[in-house]
């Protein structure tokens, strides 16, 4: 496989997929919304393959890996949104008259040429060509090996219904590679590829943004904190904290620690963690909270570091608003934090102070999604804070560019 | 000089920064403006020094290191000219409920901490300074080793300034260790240092972007286009040219390539070349070019690669405006291209196809500029295509951050 060569045919499909016009783009999307479903058991053959050589012992990595009929329906499903969405390209953001009689404004333009490396999910594959196709981009795939028959079987598909309708099929190029060695030359490719997007795992996360000569985008390391302060309401508090940590453990925005302010934490800690420990989440704990809650496991200057994406919880009592804020600052990923509180002024200084990509007042983090926060679909959550933060949709996939009409002025 | 603590005192500072209102930094920018007036013996000494060392065969560089009075008047009016700006932090950009109750918005919140590393004018210092605080971020700078002397009385005026009106003086801290070694160590202080703009040379960028572990805001290479189609205003065009090319030869938004439609080579080539002649312009021609201006010299495949920054173009002859889009498209550096036709057609192709961060019709390229784009201020041009394109002002020292407001909800 010659990395080379997708790179320069990436490159010159960036300039194909720009000329597209919104109906073209969404007529691809839909076709082949249909050839996913229309193919299902072509791709469930292949995907039958990944499993069959999965470990056992990951049930739930292999869950993610499985693909059955109603996954490809939800993947087809995935594009047609897709293609409902307005489309973000060729958007003039204003323009406006300069005193010498020029017209500058800015447009926004496609970026070009999007890579991604990923983890095992195969909707991945489709939902990254989907919302890379629509905002104007080529793209550059490499999914993990585990998931190597499934998503070669995903890409034919959808390759073959893009070149039924004239376009070239390469708009979208897969890497089959399943070598290591092709990622590390992959996140080099930066005279071809401009933003390289990483999902999956910590290490995935970190390899790339440090060995990539592409610029990054990084996404979806959580640790999530909340905050509940003297000025809770406690019941509401108890709902919140059992919905941000068990409703789906394994995800960035799950609550991985809990901070509660002193002056209640004799009611509220043995409240909160007999309501935890109910849903069989285990409690790691400081000597305060093993004070009120014996069971509680002591949690060691580790655990506040650590994304669990388990049925863990660390907590700890703070002296005071700002011992949270600090503790926040110094532990966070910079992903969702949460304050529960009843007191106007310690929701806008924390709202204020607390430098994270999604800052709440009395709700669960596990909100912090793309279609939930109504961006229509979601590419991934950036934590970074340059080009985008939080959940990623169409816009953060393009950028802008300066248009200036003149008639013949010149600079003195 | 220890980097670390540096950075440890740069990020304190960013929570310092990020909390104090808008009044409170136009009155450190107009403190800070009054005290380089009146330490301008001082300053005027320390910069002495630095020209003491100068090498004399540098001329251009050592006009660029000499400060004077009216240069000490002009860095203090552009800190009063930054107070004068909109305060770009806590713009709420929208808050919309969601079908939930949930209130979701995005608001404008500083970076964080920003890394500077510039060549030799000292009043990037100052400026760098200036926009920094104002956008509410922490700023570490480190200017080049020729204007050592000259930098530290700035910042030490400058801090003595901020420290008067009781604020941390460490909101900005500058690098003096004059060593290559501090740079190579300073850009990899990602744990600390949120973004890093360097300013200067080509090698400087290119060193910097590829050796940097921290998000880096290329800006300022050049190697701009004038493309003239055969439906262009000829005398305009000539004007356009001399202007793009010798008002300042040697910055980034200067023409370095001109591209000519066969159809109208024959007449315009002459025309255009001995008008650049006569204002000393070395000509380097293809060979249609030197067929029509025999003192042409002959232009190597290296020539449509570099940015002079000089008295030398480059012409060629182009077949047809596909050629011309192409051509650009494989040698710009993506700054800013012009196409200079009456056509309506081709002025709309030439904004749709072209992909540079600024793209005119009938105009000057050295218009590309934060202040003539009515941004008010600029810390650098970018080049590349994340978070800021173009001309940078304050709000490319910002990011956003997602704001949810509950009463409760909890993701079912």
């Amino acid at each position: 496989m010659n990395l080379e060569s997708i790179g320069i045919e990436a490159k010159a499909m960036a300039r194909y997929v720009k000329k597209l016009t919104g109906k073209e783009k969404n007529e691809v999307l839909l076709t082949c919304a249909e050839a996913l479903e229309s193919n299902s058991a072509y791709i469930l053959a292949e995907n039958q393959k990944d499993m069959t050589k999965a470990d056992e012992s990951r049930s739930a990595f292999n869950d993610r890996l499985m693909l059955n009929d109603q996954r490809i329906s939800s993947m087809a499903e995935g594009l047609r949104k897709v293609a409902r969405l307005e489309d973000p390209i060729n958007e003039t953001l204003y323009m406006k008259a300069l005193p010498n009689g020029l017209q500058v404004g800015e447009k926004r333009t496609p970026i070009g040429v999007v890579g991604m490396i990923y983890e095992a999910r195969p909707n991945v594959t489709v939902d990254a060509f989907g919302l890379c196709f629509k905002s104007g981009n080529s793209s550059i795939l490499r999914g993990g090996s585990e998931a190597l028959h499934s998503n070669t079987a995903l890409v034919e598909v959808l390759q073959n219904a893009i070149e039924k309708l004239g376009h070239h099929k390469t708009v979208m190029q897969f890497i089959t590679d399943p070598s290591r060695e092709i990622v590390r030359q992959f996140m080099r490719l930066n005279q071809y590829i401009d933003v390289l997007v990483p999902r999956g795992g910590v290490e995935l996360i970190k390899t790339i943004a440090e060995n990539s000569t592409i610029p990054v985008i990084e996404t979806g390391v959580g640790n999530c904190h909340i905050y509940v302060d003297e000025f809770a309401d406690l019941d509401k508090a108890v709902k919140i904290i059992i919905n941000a940590k068990t409703q789906r453990p394994s995800v960035c925005n799950a609550c991985e620690k809990v901070l509660i302010h002193e002056e209640i934490a004799s009611i509220f800690v043995p409240m909160l963690c007999q309501a935890l420990s109910k849903c069989g989440v285990e409690i790691r704990g400081d000597h305060q909270v093993r004070s009120f809650f014996s069971e509680a496991k002591p949690a060691t200057e580790e655990d506040w570091h650590t994304e669990y994406l388990d049925m863990i919880i660390g907590i700890k009592v703070v002296k005071a608003f700002e011992w949270a804020v600090d503790h926040i600052h110094q532990y966070s990923g910079g992903h969702s934090e949460a304050i529960l509180t009843e007191s106007y002024n310690n929701a806008q200084r924390f709202l204020a102070e607390i430098d994270s990509a999604a800052v709440y007042v009395n709700a669960s983090t596990r909100f912090t999604d793309g279609e939930e926060f109504g961006l229509g679909a979601e590419i991934g959550i950036s934590t970074q804070k340059l080009h985008a933060r939080g959940p990623m949709g169409l816009k953060a996939l393009t950028t802008t560019k300066f248009i200036i009409l003149g008639d013949g002025q010149i600079r003195v």
